[in-house]
């Protein structure tokens, strides 16, 4: 059997980010923590972490990382089977990335009944539409939610359904740029709101309406930041029609061009071995969520 | 005079996070780029960046970014006294960390009428409480508002007001783990919601009530997840007051002890040196800041 004290010095100091949120956490010695880091390398033959700030582990140390995850989820399992070896009775904890408007909107009335009824701890990581899979991959997420479909070796991939998006202004904002009615050509010098770099839903808005360059931009990467910055009229942007229904039903945000939503397909990825807690929270989600997203 | 060409393809690497979207941006290829970085490497004598994913810069890099930042800002001012100097005519851009909370209530509101009035794009950079200060420092953002008060060299702080925080719970999440009303000693192994490891709130909150241990949380880096959690009753957590005064009116969510407000001071950092747009920005927020905050 490997040496899991040395593996979970090298998990504690990836998720808490450092060497000293990694020994608070364990409850040892900032030194006691590079010791079996270095014990563990000596083992492995090589760096098994980048020595950054914060630290990002190597391509071992993701392997190591990623059975690291599997194991834990697995013990959970034989804690059930034989509870006294759950020596402090601590709820367990699931590290999932997922997208900022999946967690803005419907996420927390998806999983709460499974939360209360399990007795889950979450662990939520933030990943923009399509990069939350590199952390699966890294062995740092027990699932993740996003918008690819191909799984990671040993993951499965689950179509959820999909959240519809709308292109989104203030009628002071309309007012402003579009006096005479809607013009798509207008629409590249008419402040737009981005959520990052790898956000390309305006992109794809654009294209649609013929538009291929370049747009003036906000950058602004908060789902809850978007829809307050749209509603102050600083800019238009493609908002989850579900986060803003109060505002549309109000009149506090209008679409820019009448029904032109983008559906953006959201998928579940789970590792094939990862117990059972993370196949009931699977099955969850696949019972939950058509009442929250548009079918596929 | 420095070489600006090489200077602003170090700026786009680390403003786009790598060398090809660098290149985008510039409208190079991704070889003239690094041949950019190599000659400002060979000029400096030294490494300029961190070749990492994404790429970070040396602390020599950090010098000349800040610099960067702050010919940027200078520039500026010069187009709009010499405005043949601008040849695209493109409104400028402005970097600003803050925090999510403040992204998630009264800053949208509190700039609208200054980025309509300005032609201004803001490009925001989420970050914790009290770290968005080490952006300034790498001379990444051209301001900072954030819960520290000490400036960075070659910045000023400007008290801007409080954040009321409170902390909150669902009426049904309430009444499972406290049947027989409120009781402190409870609270510890009553899942709470974190944002993130540099998120104190809570830990503040039980200080105050006499708990000093750890407790059970989840963690939700994301202001409108926290709050959508605390509704679905998955856990207790402090809210920002104006982020959830409609959920306090109709009931869907409680203070967990009555009237135990927490109030987080907020200060804005920006450049000495950081040109007229960033001075007038700094005093549209002197003015507006007491209409969203509570006075310090």
């Amino acid at each position: 059997m490997f040496d899991y004290k040395l593996l979970a010095a090298l998990a504690a100091v990836i998720e808490q980010g450092g060497f000293e949120r990694a020994a608070q956490v364990l409850g040892l010695s900032q030194s006691a923590i590079s010791q079996r880091i270095k014990l563990l390398e000596a083992r492995v033959g090589q760096p098994v972490l980048v020595r950054a700030t914060p630290p990002s582990p190597t391509e071992v140390g993701r392997q190591l990382l990623n059975h690291v995850q599997q194991v834990r989820l697995l013990e959970r399992d034989l804690h059930r089977q034989v509870p006294a070896l759950d020596e402090e009775g601590l709820p367990e904890r699931l590290r999932i990335a997922l997208n900022a408007d999946s967690l803005a909107t419907w996420w927390a009335g998806a999983v709460s009944t499974f939360c209360a009824e399990q007795q889950v701890l979450l662990d939520l990581v933030v990943e923009d539409q399509d990069v939350g899979l590199k952390r699966m991959r890294a062995g740092e997420v027990a699932a993740c939610l996003c918008g690819s479909e191909r799984p990671v070796a040993g993951a499965r991939s689950l179509a959820l359904g999909a959240m519809r998006y709308r292109a989104l202004a203030s009628p002071a904002f309309m007012a402003r740029y579009f006096p005479h009615g809607f013009e798509p050509r207008r629409l590249a010098r008419t402040p737009a709101i981005v959520f990052g770099p790898d956000d390309f839903l305006q992109h794809r808005y654009l294209a649609s309406l013929g538009i291929e360059d370049g747009f003036l931009h906000h950058l602004c990467p908060s789902s809850e930041g978007f829809l307050r910055l749209a509603e102050a009229g600083v800019g238009w942007g493609l908002v989850p029609e579900r986060q803003a229904s109060a505002q549309l039903q109000r009149g506090d945000l209008v679409e820019i061009c009448a029904d032109t939503p983008i559906d953006v397909p959201l998928y579940w990825h789970h590792w094939r071995n990862g117990g059972q807690l993370l196949a009931q929270l699977t099955e969850h989600l696949r019972q939950m969520a058509p009442g929250w997203l548009v079918p596929l």
